[in-house]
């Protein structure tokens, strides 16, 4: 390989030689790209700037070829039609056996992304990964996915794994994003993995599970690039959902409190961040307040879909708060009721909630309601949620209806952790422009969620309760038949007497 | 605290205005510094600059105030005098009972960082937890950690917790160091946290334990600056030390494996460092070799004490056989024997391992013995061992001695992910300059070190077998008297039936 990769070291020693800041690596991307590489890994001789538009340039979406329809769990469960599909607004729950784990399904996802854009493997110069799927203490996940670039020689890939709850592929984003724009930064890839499988036990919190990981591969000049500058983050010590039953794959949750804080961390959020935009602005001359209507559309970590239509609505009790009275009367006449409420108030006040929800319903359907694709077929996939919905978002749109736009996104995980960000997007949606290929690689979502098949609520419910008794098993091999799972997934082969994990991959 | 805040708020619109790029943070620290804020959370107007010479500022280490002597421990476990103290070099090993957690180590060294810096906890602007010490697998410590910053109003301060075994504090490091350099900073300082209780079975593994955590405030303008651009990683998928086993404290460790990748990883890293920093040389119109001889003084992460030694001799190794046939018999008369050895058939010579030590033990006197002094004496501290190596190197010289000289700095997290990088120490060691401050910061650490109760093998061991009986408990408060903490320690006081921890402060 090392020989093949000549050409592009003279590229890059030119490059260095004429100081331009990087290579315009979305270009190279996916299918028409060249070979890119810094196989020597030395720091390209960059001047103390930034890359330009630092952000996604290719992502990919794995969720288990099995799922579970949430109207057969609700006669299952013998709980009134429309709980969990109405109520929750969620159709379809995937699933994994005891032969997926977090290892496995950021193996698979990793694999896909890195094969659907034919990158070489040394392009790679950072690899994070955000769960909260702990199945070792010490080891991480990232460690494993070493395996995947071991025969392209490429062992200097910084990053390790992080963890908040639905928070850790955020925080691996954050982290991509500023190593790209610092002198650390070698002018290779960054890739952010995040993945999680949700499950519950047999109760009321069952049905908002969910299995799934997301890849993403960033690189500067990105179609859709992160905001230089612009984050709001909030930060509690709260005990609404969390994990300290080690012994169990199960959390503890307080529902009720979750949603508060996932409510109050939005409303903070979004207050940081409408400041920090708003002094951008001033910086620049703009006097110009910030509304939902600067956001194109608008993204959120889903827990279960209805709660996104609700915090969408809480945006707007946001604007409505804080504009004038003339603004009130004028763009609000349904929330005239709730004037002069407090936010911090307003948690758990229904006839509001209802309101906002009637309010703000067009605004879902524009801005959000394209996003809750995956989600509602899919589930709750923790740290790769707000992801998937950026995968829909994008499955859901032509090229053209998102060029330009600002896409807002909320990330929250419990304990807790939030940030309000957003990614603009690139203007250019010319066929084979990177939007445009970013864009079409998604648009298999639906023909792929469609092939998977569907499972009882009996047949679930024992995988279930084997992914229970394996939960601590060492020296076996997982049950179950690797043709139910997608060609070209890795699975869990064996796990032997020292706990080590082996792992294999259907043919594609 | 607001109205406190506002002529540092001018000061910083100021500085806006004026488009300087940052405050020289370095300068405020740590005893004579004014308040510092940007308490509206606004990120400054930078232009596209990376600040300069981002590195620590400050640092804080905490052990807890118990230890077992190692001598003592040798006769307890009948084995031969010498085997803990000589072979491991490991003299005293301090613990933890069950009054403290991870949580709490981490409160306590954040804090007392605070404290002594005098900082309002509104100048944080990211704050990132490195540890394996996993006592949720979702709720991260970090949000624990949000408590202290409660008051102040503070709650925009991004970061989770990163894992992978003792790496965690690296990778923590270069986040907050890229945070710093990216547009994503907003002026604030950064800290930095790793802490570990390193717990094992009573068998042959438990004399290489330890307990301890590390606070770094990090900022421009530092007097131990990370060097720009210059970083070197190695990580492999490999089950060398792992936690598997989430219903037990303790690791699965192959020892011998474990050494083997240590060493083949720092084989590894240096190579890289090495060609990365005579690329940036010969960019420079330099043209020299590296060779330990640039590093004035060598940091290792410590799993025990002979282990570093080691380590430093096989960097000589590395220096010897990379160099020509003449420098090898001028410089290296004794190690003419091992010429034409290959790095990887070597790591179980224990002749070239001998011969290795007494050809180093010069170099390792002068650049790496100082730093083995907490670690001697407290041991094995996981992911702060290598930033408490770092502790003792600045505790054991003078500014006058550290200014101006490289310090290189190896980070090994089994699993596996390692990296070296490098310090510049600045040159100005004058008294009341920001090196002095640091360095004399540093000095307490022998009197405190000896102010610890010197515990019994048998109340050592009961006290393990505490841990093991409370680790999975719930609804208990931690038996002991909170008089045996230092004061001003954080302490578990409740988990409730929920789990849900519950921290108190000893007062100082």
């Amino acid at each position: 390989m090392q020989r093949l990769l000549t050409p592009l070291k003279q590229a890059l020693r030119l490059q260095r030689a004429t100081q331009e800041p990087c290579l315009t690596l979305a270009r190279l991307l996916p299918a028409a790209h060249q070979r890119f590489s810094t196989a020597s890994a030395v720091p390209l001789a960059k001047t103390d700037t930034w890359p330009k538009d630092v952000g996604i340039l290719a992502l990919e979406v794995y969720f288990p070829a099995q799922y579970v329809d949430q109207t057969d769990l609700e006669k299952y469960n013998n709980v009134e039609a429309g709980k969990y599909t109405v109520g929750l607004g969620q159709t379809e729950m995937g699933f994994c056996s005891v032969q997926e784990d977090i290892n496995s399904l950021c193996l698979t996802v990793v694999q896909r992304l890195m094969e659907r854009t034919k990158l070489p493997w040394d392009s790679v110069g950072r690899l994070e990964v955000g769960t909260e799927t702990i199945i070792d203490k010490s080891k991480a996940v990232k460690t494993v996915l070493m395996e995947l670039f071991q025969d392209s020689g490429n062992t200097d890939i910084e990053g390790i794994d992080t963890t908040n709850a639905c928070y850790g592929g955020t925080a691996s984003l954050f982290n991509a994003a500023n190593w790209m724009e610092s002198s650390y930064w070698d002018g290779r890839y960054a890739m952010v993995v995040c993945g999680d499988i949700a499950v519950y036990p047999n109760d009321n919190a069952r049905p908002t599970g969910g299995a799934g990981a997301v890849a993403m591969l960033l690189g500067p000049n990105a179609p859709l690039a992160l905001e230089q500058g612009l984050r709001a983050t909030h930060m509690e010590n709260v005990y609404d959902f969390y994990k300290p039953n080690l012994a169990s794959e199960y959390p503890m949750v307080d529902g009720k409190l979750s949603i508060q804080c996932y409510l109050r961390a939005l409303d903070r959020c979004y207050a940081s961040y409408c400041h920090k935009i708003q002094n951008q602005r001033k910086r620049a001359g703009i006097n110009q307040a910030f509304t939902l209507d600067d956001f194109q559309f608008m993204i959120f970590h889903t827990p279960f879909c209805t709660m996104v239509q609700k915090s969408l609505a809480r945006l707007m009790l946001n604007d409505f708060l804080s504009s004038s009275s003339n603004t009130q009367s004028s763009l609000y006449k349904e929330l005239e009721a709730f004037r002069g409420l407090k936010l911090e108030d307003t948690y758990t006040n229904k006839a509001l909630e209802k309101a906002l929800v009637k309010a703000s319903l067009d605004m879902f359907n524009k801005k959000t309601k394209a996003s809750l694709y995956l989600a509602t077929r899919n589930g709750n996939t923790y740290t790769s949620s707000l992801y998937g919905c950026l995968a829909s978002l994008l499955s859901r749109h032509s090229a053209q209806d998102l060029a330009g736009s600002r896409i807002g996104a909320f990330s929250y995980g419990s304990g807790l952790a939030a940030s309000l960000f957003s990614f603009r997007v690139s203007q250019d949606a010319s066929p084979g422009s990177p939007l445009e290929q970013l864009v079409s690689s998604t648009s298999d979502l639906p023909k792929r969620l469609d092939s998977r098949k569907r499972m009882s609520p009996e047949e679930f419910t024992e995988i279930m309760n084997e992914r229970e008794q394996f939960y601590h098993k060492v020296n076996f091999s997982p049950p179950g038949d690797i043709n139910s799972l997608f060609p070209g997934t890795w699975y869990l082969e064996q796990v032997d007497q020292l706990h080590r994990r082996k792992y294999a991959r259907r043919p594609v």
